[in-house]
């Protein structure tokens, strides 16, 4: 078949070096006589694989000392309520920026656990530019301040870290996790779905600094309280191992391509290809995002006439490029273009989108 | 290398044809040019894989009309919070078996959302049996009344289904769901951890009539309401695919076995030969559990000197017999033969047992 470019926005790509690793080693890992599916998660064998993801991810990400790194269970949304119940620490209130379906996704379930205050909302422009902070609305007193650090659905990314003084700044990063630089010691925790720029679902990391555990409130289910997970190395309960394995082949991957610095340059440079296709195409793709705010993984864009977009898609297809149609809550096309994807997939797609406006422009 | 024999309680052994199928698919599925974990959840490939695993598990097991099945994450550890979250519904109490490790945190969770009455406890005899069901204190106003089917730590596994009456039966089938016979229509609702006889951890399969949804108590995390993820068809957000994906296998791999009719005659077998190993050992080696309460699947055994059990491990993983290292609470040994251990395997351990007797006894 035609090679295929997946421009999923999650589960997403993965590199192909990891799934043929993956593949090898699927009957027998390492001379052991079984598939890490199959491994205790307390025997030798998975402890190494846990423990080298773990110490692999610190290294990409610089992360601090005094800061656990969790692998969860339940994705970004059960995030959404772990947060509250850890983070709100005998607090009213925390402060949240909704700039768009995930913000508000979050900002829907903290409300049912504490009083959110909503600093600042770019709902007024239909979602498509990251609020200045000097206009935000922030509560000294907040248990915390959240936001998503790129939205998926909407293809905004916030191109700064916001400054929360001394309330500890909480970051849903699940689909830019990775993929650029950034200081952790400014967070109070991140927490990121694997299934975008880590690996397959079912898998949710979460970075968390020391000093926020171990105050959930009543009734906080034992599964959702991260001391208790931070307590036993992320091994509470049988954690879910082959996620976690994937996700360690990615971060060495990663490792390879030049850490998350060299990633960054990869994203800048696929980005700034898509987005050149867009702007230059004389208004028959466009992109109703703020220039700044432009998302480097979710690349959201429309047709001058929607009556083509069905077109496109098909047409695209037939090229091996897939999964472009956007998200029903916005329509158009989308992108996504994690870390995973080549930049021969960005190029085909740029090359099949000049094509296709020339024939139908 | 030798063949390896793995008796890890859970992640556990799987069918070969089963990885051995994951394998050839690991970068292509069935021609769609990606891999499994690479496919968008919303997408048709994936859609199919897991309507295929829901209709594979409802005939497996003859799961009647008016019955939800769901694929959720957290394992079993989440259910014990879920289970009382979602079925107290409004009454004041809960009813619970006790018979061993899983139960005792099912208890202990469930305490801290309600109260549970304890209809009965086999922690007068180290939990060697199963109460019979003449002297439990059942409350006929209880929200539901929960046991353990299988207690993978202590080896004990209840021989009958419990009469609940009209009270909802719940039960943590995570360690001998599907390797034997059982009628659904009895149960309010079953929950199975996916790591022994499922598929890969970080999957949890829940088995739910539909008249107790729509009931969770106030302050449930939307993520741990059954009725959200029943309305949405498990993906509510991103299931664990990768994990769906083996277990549609399994299931698959299942019914090639004769079902589980087939499974529970192959699982008969296994443990016969390995109880009678145990019993006609001149008390070389011997086991606590009652009788008729021996478990198929976790078969719990110990040696008359334990100053051996160390050889035995020793000498057991030279011919590659793995993971019969007892769990710390109990001590001993313990051979976990689920479904996929072949009746080659157990026979390979009980030839071992034979000769390790002989050398030492």
């Amino acid at each position: 078949m035609t090679k295929l470019f997946n421009f999923s926005a999650g589960p997403a790509v993965l590199p192909h070096a990891v799934l043929a690793e993956a593949q090898a080693d699927m009957l027998d890992w390492h001379g052991s006589g079984m598939s890490v599916m199959e491994m205790s998660h307390r025997g030798r064998e998975f402890m190494e694989i846990i423990h080298d993801a773990e110490q692999d991810l610190r290294q990409l990400m610089a992360v601090p000392a005094g800061y656990k790194v969790l692998f969860l269970q339940g994705g970004a949304s059960q995030q959404f309520a772990m947060v509250p119940m850890n983070l709100l620490a005998g607090k009213t209130s925390a402060d949240y920026v909704n700039t768009g379906h995930w913000s508000k996704l979050a900002i829907k379930e903290a409300s049912r656990f504490g009083k959110v205050n909503v600093v600042a909302s770019a709902e007024d422009r239909g979602f498509s530019y990251v609020p200045d902070q000097g206009v935000w609305q922030c509560d000294p007193e907040a248990a915390y301040l959240h936001y998503t650090s790129n939205e998926t659905i909407g293809g905004v990314q916030f191109p700064f870290v916001p400054d929360a003084g001394k309330v500890p700044l909480v970051c849903d990063m699940s689909s830019d996790f990775l993929s650029r630089e950034i200081d952790v010691a400014k967070f109070g925790l991140i927490y990121a779905g694997a299934q975008k720029n880590i690996g397959p679902s079912g898998l949710v990391v979460v970075i968390v600094r020391e000093d926020l555990l171990g105050q959930a409130m009543p009734g906080t289910p034992t599964m959702l309280d991260y001391q208790v997970h931070a307590n036993a190395d992320s091994m509470y309960n049988t954690p879910p191992t082959y996620p976690i394995y994937i996700a360690g082949l990615v971060f060495k991957w990663l490792k390879e391509q030049g850490g998350v610095k060299g990633m960054a340059a990869h994203n800048g440079e696929k980005a700034g290809l898509l987005y050149h296709a867009i702007t230059s195409s004389n208004g028959f793709y466009s992109t109703h995002v703020a220039e700044a705010d432009r998302s480097q993984m979710n690349v959201v864009f429309r047709l001058k006439d929607e009556a083509l977009d069905e077109v496109f898609v098909a047409e695209a297809k037939k090229r091996g490029l897939v999964q472009l149609k956007g998200h029903r809550v916005v329509g158009g096309m989308r992108a996504s273009i994690y870390n995973a994807m080549p930049i021969e997939g960005v190029k085909a797609l740029v090359g099949f989108m000049g094509e296709f406006a020339h024939q139908h422009g």
